[in-house]
């Protein structure tokens, strides 16, 4: 199946990179400038260029459309792409609001499109590993997840600039860049959480750009750090009365997982986006309705922890 | 000095063991029970042993008081030790009340006697190595203290007898047991707090046996996490956005401290209770009567702390 792309960055490369593995084909390219665009299409030979959106989303050749643009932008791509009859695949995390993203949800079964949020945590083997042996653990108690990584426009942010991550207006921050691993990974494992509570760090144009989230479920507590300002050691404890898992690093790429201090798996260093590339171009080229509404109920309950514990901070919308 | 003891637990001996280095001297065990002082005495020789607390505390011989008895009852024995003129030293943590706390402090000075926390990690020299490199981290992002201990009383309590620690009624708990130590820690370096909230995990009886504390300084944030029915690994990751401090190990102890990764200060593995002991002896012996107040700074604030993450995670009181 043939795609286009929105947005230029890093994260699009790797998406394009995974794509094959999902038997998907980069058929075009869409940039607000002619000559990112290019620059950008040229690392991949013979792909169109667009600087028109409507002309890109009017494009019979492209079947599907990834979206990695900014937070703010992909409800309304996304939207404009169901339209045209598109495929869509939203880069995490995949709108602000849960309005927005039902919204989305009802317009791609309205249209008979597919509809999915990339997110590549949810979808390595290590998270099946881990729900296998929870059991082990007896009566869950804690769950501490730490995920701080020192932003690469952090000093710029610092000396005045805005980039869009570091911009309330673009739906940006710490908890909607990292936290969402951390909420995916926890709403796999555990549900939706009966209470929220996020407590941020907010620079002076109101962003998070740290913080911490207490997610309370029915017999545990669970506390989620996450930081673009700061970097240290990253893991996810997941503690009951009988035992103890360790994630040893990012939970968004589960690269080893610890058993009572015993090693029980680890994940060779690949692209993070090739399980969900593989998983999403086979629902797209086998039509499995059925493994997407599955995945949006993930997506769903996400959305909807990500937006009350935005409120529960006061973070602006 | 010679000193009584209240309390026949492990601890007690913890502390008679570091007291030489105080030049304090065992004179006399109290217990409820004749046969269990007097097993208890009989490891330290020429020991009075007394079941009447009136008459232990009216021995001539004895001019400090150490209590180690259940959370609940260390208010009024501190209290009638005062009243009889002995020089007290209460095991962590203190009282369970801040009105508690300031009755005892101005019953000490009107008395003319000597009041002590012995609560051990705020005397390692390793917190002062912390407080030194602190500005090495910039400015102060996040703070993610661990410290769970799975206790060697939990299989008893699950099986439905209610140990001390487990009581409800005696201010037991994994807060009042071991977030004492990461309040103290984080008091002793960051002040007091500006806003708390505990999240607990509750048992049947109303006791907190695992919890999460949010603690919100005006320009970070802190996640405390405290349990007795789990454990896993524990440590402190101190995050400014120049760099991280790690507390390797338990801040109980403090045993290993590491900055940006490199180890910069290890503690050797000795009796976590003798700088306590060498501090509060040396404090008696030359009545240093500012040092005392200087510590009661801290314990005023850590019992403030403790009583308002309670109130917030509704516990009984």
């Amino acid at each position: 199946m043939r795609f286009g792309t929105i947005g230029t960055g890093n994260i699009t490369r790797q998406w394009i990179a995974a794509s094959a593995l999902g038997n998907l084909e980069l058929a075009a390219v869409y940039s607000r400038y002619q000559e990112k665009g290019e620059k950008f299409a040229s690392e991949y030979g013979d792909v169109r260029v667009y600087t028109d959106l409507e002309a890109f989303l009017s494009d019979t050749q492209i079947e599907a459309v990834y979206i990695a643009s900014p937070n703010h932008l992909h409800f309304d791509q996304a939207r404009r792409a169901l339209l045209h009859g598109k495929h869509v695949i939203v880069e995490k995390p995949f709108v602000p609001t849960l309005n927005e993203c039902k919204t989305l949800m009802a317009l791609a079964l309205e249209k008979g499109c597919m509809l999915f949020e990339a997110v590549p945590n949810v979808f390595q083997p290590a998270l099946r590993t881990i729900q296998e042996n929870l059991p082990k653990l007896g009566k869950l108690c804690l769950v501490t997840c730490h995920l701080t990584q020192y932003s690469s426009r952090y000093d710029a942010f610092l000396k005045g600039e805005v980039p869009n991550v570091f911009n309330p207006r673009m739906a940006g921050g710490a908890l909607m860049d990292l936290g969402v691993y951390e909420i995916h990974f926890m709403c796999a494992l555990f549900g939706k959480p009966e209470k929220i509570q996020y407590h941020p760090n907010l620079a002076a144009n109101g962003i998070d750009v740290s913080g911490i989230l207490n997610l309370s479920y029915p017999s545990f507590q669970a506390s989620l750090v996450v930081g673009k300002d700061c970097h240290s050691e990253n893991f996810c404890l997941i503690e009951g009365d009988e035992g103890y898992l360790k994630v040893d690093g990012s939970v968004s790429l589960l690269p080893e997982i610890i058993l009572n201090g015993k090693t029980i798996l680890t994940s060779p260093l690949v692209n993070p986006l090739n399980e969900e590339a593989k998983a999403i171009g086979q629902c797209l080229e086998e039509k499995r309705v059925d493994w997407m509404k599955h995945w949006w109920e993930a997506t769903w309950m996400v959305t909807e922890v990500l937006e009350e514990a935005r409120r529960s901070g006061n973070l602006p919308f």
